[in-house]
């Protein structure tokens, strides 16, 4: 077969015209493109290595982009973007960040929404079938989901109001047998079935919610899902397709180890070995770390305690191997941060103490279990937040800064954000011995960092701040994060001769009212916060101050969709350098 | 038979000793009290008439409360009350208000959880169960579910998780037939298919999730309850018993309108009809009743707008004549927020104009939808809240003066309060005919309000303050609900020589900087909001304001979940009566 030249393909319409020994050829072709490219530049390796098929057939039988594909999480959709005019950003080194890691309607008009979180693509997809309905259109709507995926209750939801739908409505289900770790949840057992029995066994999951239901056993084989789609295309009743795919095809190690090669950094393209990795280090050097080992150990002086995630086990530091030891005491309830929270205020109020490890910008789906099930029955359950900063993910899907205004304004929910490595192992401790109240812990951003002489408190359950030095008419109050900028900056102050007053407030959801009346007759305060300024901490100082003299400054990060940023360039733009902050006080 | 004392029955202990005809003369014996009851005093009939009989038999098999009942939103435990120490509160008038409509754990040890939001009971019950598996424990853990709340996400996503315990876990499935009014989901035909073959067809559900089945077909008739569940006590696997109850048994009424009687106010105990009812009037009187009409009209000049609901129909004045004519641009997901958002975001994506309508409570379970699929990728859906403010619904469950705080911070998302009818028509028009963003119209609580000469903007979508009047310098800014008052306030000071400045903000989500900045020399503004303080409106001004010499108070709820409040009271400790604001000017 000759080669096919990867730069002429620029829209699916170069792919329709092939024959299915092009295709496969295209196929190769563009797994080996996309190793090189993984390789060198990280990436999510398992999704798109396994898809590479489905995707070319998707385009191939679907009329896109009359046709509408909506990709759920859409980490999978790296040989998407290569066939709909992006292929140069996966062939040539100089253009690897032209593209994002997301579908994004901002880079073609193939991709439907700019979608990160799990879940969601089914009900978005049945929206844009029932608008077809309503416009009496013809388009095909699919929807393309994993398997992982399906355990988050939207994607239940959605598929729930789809199969109500009547007409064309077309689910596929890449089943790669893996979430970002192995599965957990009742429904992995129907899919294996299924795919023990080539699609024929019931129950079937997917009929008993109302779908047809097709099974193709060789997901990866372009002539069969070339065959099935073209069979379902056109469908007038709602059905799923189900694929079983392999998750990390053609690269050995992603084949071997799933959730290693899910994301990964840079590899050697031949043993899949990483390229940056950490040596092994006696001390922790992330919070992952620190947080599993301080879990593991205090799991096994209390096995009355719990470790729980909702699908992401390594943002935990849980390796399986600290899995397999945790044993009954790690809970991974599946994609699923509502049933986790839940699950959470069940062990709490049986007397077991959870503590849940969760990331910044998927807790979000659990506000009201938050709110109803954890702080209005005050269960004390701990919610270790990751990646809470503008330190953390930066792609506009993935935030980490909107949490402190989410949850900090939750009633009888305790907010605390600690400054360094010794200060969130003092909360985390004290939020397990105690069964006051329900209790967020914020790990701060960027490298960890240590701090020996920081005052550790037996209760942090009222709101006390740390008043760190005392001195002169200027108050600098730095939150979690913001706290070390807070302290450079008046040490920067201080060798100026002027004295300042510098706090850490260790607790974002109540004032302390006591220590900030001390402050009332300053001449300023300065707040600064790793999060957006909007129903932040700041704001609240600022309204407690707001009948006193005493001028107050709020600093932290706009309320904005940020992607792709620079935090070091987004630090400075919000003035939180600490020359900056010494130039305000100044 | 002998009439029981009702009075005699202190705990379930006290039903175990009794034998079946005695435990029917007893269910006979409460209902009539509970009619009797609910026809003076208002409440849920339906869900508590159609589960006098299995309530009897859980307490009847399983040892409570060692053995664990988790009531999903818990609307249907009248008689779960009654037989556990509250008799009282439902067979004596000047008692009736002695307990609250849902479980509450500060009234009996028999109710585990304050519970009002659906779909939660199956996750926590899971939570207690895998608790008990790691305390060694041996009790029953039962979870009851109706099949209206089956459709919530966060359900399917207990039952999957609950399916991989390996270990006693009983969710009993109370199937009605109808969710508030009748079920919207592909789900549902299993159920049907379910009843219809007594149990034993395939596709199950339940089955296809992991758990064992078992289906009661006379689900209100005692002995079928209980030796059922007698047969599934101490079971060793999660097995769900599915049961085919009556909504509403027992009152004629009820039975024929389910609808109207899931929760009613007092009525007719012989004819059901309603003793408060509303005359008919050519104008609305409520928004629900402005927001069907207005709807209705939109829908009809346009077919490409569609109203959505999760399940509450009602509350959007969209009652089963309006539904039918509105037909296929009437959308009930069922009990499925996320989705909902979702579809609406699917909708608006291709073309169709959205409006979906949602309790203040409720709509929290969807803030990731809101956040990811209609701000991030800027989608013009609209959204009105309905409740949200102190003067909607009091319960701790159902609190409606969270939402500023939750939807306001989200970027690129529009947060309207309107003040009065005239502006809340010109918002909600005028959100159906742009498309430059996804938007909140918060309906104003209390009692509607007319003002014919409210200005209306061409355009919402920047933030423009209307200064209603301008003068002297104290400025009143009255959010949505807290204009009027507001308002009379300003009249006060100014019957008094006060002249003040008197604004009505309309955006909530935005400060108008430019109105702001005409303030900074002012002696003192005062804000108010219909929410609470932290996280809402008036910080936002604080905080613009804190680096000006202008003092700042912030008038508004405190962060508490309060109970059963009088909403007049609060207004008062909240210091915004018209007098209180005027005194706070001066």
């Amino acid at each position: 077969m000759a080669e096919i030249d990867l730069s002429s393909i620029a829209s699916p319409a170069d792919i329709r015209k092939m024959s299915i020994e092009e295709l496969r050829q295209l196929a190769s072709e563009m797994r080996e493109a996309l190793i090189r490219k993984l390789s060198v530049h990280g990436g999510h390796v398992g999704p798109n290595l396994g898809m590479v098929e489905a995707v070319l057939a998707l385009h191939y039988v679907f009329d896109t982009p009359e046709d509408k594909i909506v990709f759920d999480v859409s980490h999978q959709t790296y040989p998407h973007k290569m066939i709909t005019g992006r292929m140069q950003a996966f062939t040539d080194p100089a253009h690897y960040d032209d593209v994002t890691g997301y579908t994004n309607p901002k880079e073609s008009e193939y991709d439907l929404y700019s979608l990160g979180h799990t879940s969601s693509a089914v009900a978005l997809a049945a929206g844009l079938a029932k608008a077809r309905d309503l416009k009496g259109g013809k388009e095909n709507v699919v929807a393309v989901i994993g398997d992982g995926s399906l355990s988050g209750g939207v994607a239940f939801e959605g598929l729930d109001y789809g199969a109500t739908l009547g007409s064309n409505f077309i689910v596929v289900v890449n089943d790669n047998q893996m979430s970002i770790a192995e599965n957990h949840g009742g429904i992995y057992a129907d899919l294996r079935l299924l795919r023990n029995t080539n699609g024929t066994a019931e129950p079937n999951l997917f009929r008993a919610m109302g779908y047809a239901y097709r099974y193709v056993h060789y997901g990866n084989d372009l002539r069969s899902l070339i065959d099935m789609f073209r069979s379902v295309k056109d469908s007038p009743v709602p059905v799923v397709v189900h694929i079983n795919t392999m998750k990390g095809m053609g690269l050995a190690a992603a084949e071997m180890d799933k959730e290693e090669f899910h994301y990964s950094g840079p590899f050697n393209p031949q043993t899949g070995a990483p390229l940056n990795e950490q040596p092994e280090s006696d001390e922790p050097t992330d919070y992952s770390e620190l947080f599993a080992r301080k879990m593991m150990a205090m799991m096994k002086e209390n096995r009355q305690i719990a470790t729980i995630t909702a699908g992401t086990p390594g943002v935990l530091g849980f390796d399986a191997a600290r899995r397999r030891e945790a044993g009954k005491q790690f809970i991974d309830v599946g994609i699923a941060e509502q049933a986790a929270v839940d699950v959470a205020s069940g062990l709490a109020k049986a007397g077991v103490r959870p503590v849940m490890g969760v990331v910044s910008s998927f807790l979000q789906r659990a506000y009201d279990q938050f709110s109803q099930d954890i702080a209005l029955n005050r269960q004390p359950a701990t919610f270790v937040v990751f990646y809470g900063s503008m330190f953390g993910m930066n792609d506009e899907t993935h935030l980490g800064f909107f949490d402190i205004a989410l949850l900090s304004n939750i009633p009888n929910l305790l907010f605390l954000a600690p400054t360094c490595r010794e200060e969130f192992e003092a909360m985390l401790e004290w939020s397990v011995r105690q069964d006051k109240t329900g209790t967020i812990i914020r790990v701060p951003g960027g490298r960890m960092t240590s701090n020996s002489e920081i005052e550790i408190l037996e209760d942090y359950s009222e709101p006390i701040y740390d008043i760190v030095r005392k001195g002169g008419d200027v108050a600098l109050i730095g939150a979690g994060t913001m706290f070390g900028n807070m302290q450079k900056a008046a040490d920067i102050l201080e060798k100026e001769g002027i004295a300042v007053t510098l706090i850490n407030p260790r607790n974002l959801s109540t004032l302390d009212g006591a220590t900030l009346d001390l402050l009332k007759d300053y001449r300023l305060i300065i707040t600064a916060e790793d999060g957006i300024l909007d129903g932040g901490f700041g704001q609240k100082v600022a309204s407690y101050m707001g009948d006193y003299p005493v001028k107050v400054i709020n600093l932290g990060l706009p309320k904005e969709f940020l992607n792709r940023f620079s935090a070091k360039e987004l630090l400075s733009e919000c003035g939180m350098e600490p020359e900056q902050i010494a130039h305000a006080a100044r």
